[in-house]
């Protein structure tokens, strides 16, 4: 099959390898993948992976041990816990220490023809959304996790910090969740976006004030952090959901002083993303105006250089 | 009036004050007052304060718009709000982005022979309760502020790193409060005081694992926070009590992948630390084991350079 991989001069490169062996666990033929920028990430190095990239896909069930999915449409959670730890137990597989993690952790991805996945990672994607709309679950996710770790009260004001397509989807899931947030980034054409569906936005540069009782920061700029701690309220919170390699530009002295909780937030789980397309469509949100660009899998060497590229949001990779 | 006095070059220097006007608010004759680290931190130039420090101490009211607090043993809560904001409205003066700080930020403190206070921060001493325990209502109440960030749930397992005047409280807070937690520490001697009360405790290079639900960082270093980050289960909780001037030496990406929640803490309220006094007899507690020294005020130059000194713990200062 063909695969993009991951080597030690980064990548990715086209390969042709073999079909993955089930070994218990289904495989998934992909029929839409996004390249999200964790993947250009790891052809940095980080994670120190090596293999095939890619967790965000739509698919098609063509081998698994349980027979009612074979043939479905589905998406897959992308960390495969252990099933034998207190994490596991808890349903918390996303925190498991001996996880893998689909194309970023010990697992190969889904930037290829085929992945495995454990059939219990799949979820049965609805007739009414399209690929393109299904494709989004696993960032929607980590948008809804947001609120997941931090659920919003009546009358708050949240601001998000960043337009990129992380910080463009928790703003939409804290709109179709009535907590109509302020987005805050640096490029029009992206706040854009936000304002068609509804979502009040503002240049960065604009904000000023330490008023917001919630910030999310999903810029992943090095002075996020610091930059949340100035706009946040005393006794507010900060949702970090973009990690930054270094140590933070500030010291974290004010979030002492003034209170302020720090919650980091992550990956989510699907069931909440797959139920919320109704109510982000009936919020005015399309997550397909995010699509840039879209390529076949045999170009996926172009294709990263184009997700690589300053103001592209989703590029798609089909094989 | 006596008073020790900060100025440009550090200090303290025993100066000979006029006694401060009411100008509306309570004058109180200190009988007893303690040295924080804040108050050392303030002659190494902290906050730029210049004037009398000191924040913690038990007097008596020798003036008051408020007459039956008159000739009242007291102690009093440092943050003067301004009284007219949305944190002062909410009870949280401490908050008030206007307020002055008690021998920390615009107001002379009680390293003094007498003080001002607003007569609504003064709280009324119990008699069963001696001036040697009433001076540590202060530090007591910041150790509680723990509790009143992140509440402990039963079965839960807390860990506290720092065996200074700070660790020991918050940990004998725990303690009373039946939460059970383990003080790490560097100091034999100070363990010690801890296991005198019913706390246990471990050396801190003896620490491990990645699976405490609350991790409660005392220590003061700079590596406290990734410490804690290490020691903390994925989706725990660290409370930072203690501020570090320059950024952590860590990235928070790791709070981020594991959605550990990061949570500020600092000065608590008055009435809980006071009424806390018999739970910690009961459970153990003498607050007055943390007594190193007491010199005269007229001394107060030689107590400020004893509380310098490595291993002691709290030097008082008798007017």
């Amino acid at each position: 099959m063909r695969a993009l991989s991951i080597d030690e001069t980064g990548g990715p490169v086209l390969r042709d390898l073999p079909r993955p062996d089930a070994n218990g666990e289904a495989i998934v033929r992909v029929r839409l993948a996004g390249i999200c920028n964790t993947d250009l990430e790891l052809t940095r190095g980080y994670m120190g992976f090596r293999g095939v990239p890619g967790h965000e896909f739509v698919g098609e069930v063509v081998e698994s041990p349980d027979a009612t999915l074979l043939g479905r449409r589905v998406v897959g959670e992308i960390n495969a816990g252990c099933g034998g730890c207190d994490a596991c137990a808890a349903g918390l597989a996303r925190h498991c220490q001996r996880r893998s993690v689909l194309g970023i952790l010990n697992r190969n991805g889904v930037h290829a023809d085929c992945a495995r996945l454990p059939a219990g990672n799949l979820h049965h994607v609805p007739d009414a959304l399209s690929d393109e709309e299904a494709v989004f679950t696993e960032p929607l996710a980590a948008a809804y996790e947001t609120l997941e770790m931090r659920a919003a009260a009546p009358g708050e004001q949240w601001l998000v910090l960043g337009d990129g397509k992380l910080g463009l989807l928790v703003a939409a899931a804290l709109h179709a969740d009535g907590a109509a947030p302020l987005l805050a980034g640096r490029h029009a054409e992206k706040l854009a976006i936000a304002r068609r569906w509804g979502v009040q936005t503002v240049l960065a540069e604009a904000l000023d004030g330490r008023r917001w009782d919630v910030v999310v920061e999903c810029s992943g700029a090095t002075n996020g952090l610091s930059r949340a701690l100035a706009l946040v309220r005393p006794r507010g919170t900060v949702v970090l959901k973009t990690t930054v390699a270094g140590p933070p530009d500030a010291s974290l002295a004010q979030a002492v002083i003034d209170e302020i909780t720090i919650v980091g937030s992550r990956c989510g789980v699907f069931p909440r993303a797959l139920a919320a397309f109704p109510a982000l469509a009936a919020a005015g949100v399309r997550v397909t105006d995010l699509i840039t660009a879209e390529f076949s899998l045999s170009d996926g060497v172009a294709a990263y250089a184009r997700a690589a590229e300053p103001g592209v949001l989703k590029v798609l990779l089909r094989p």
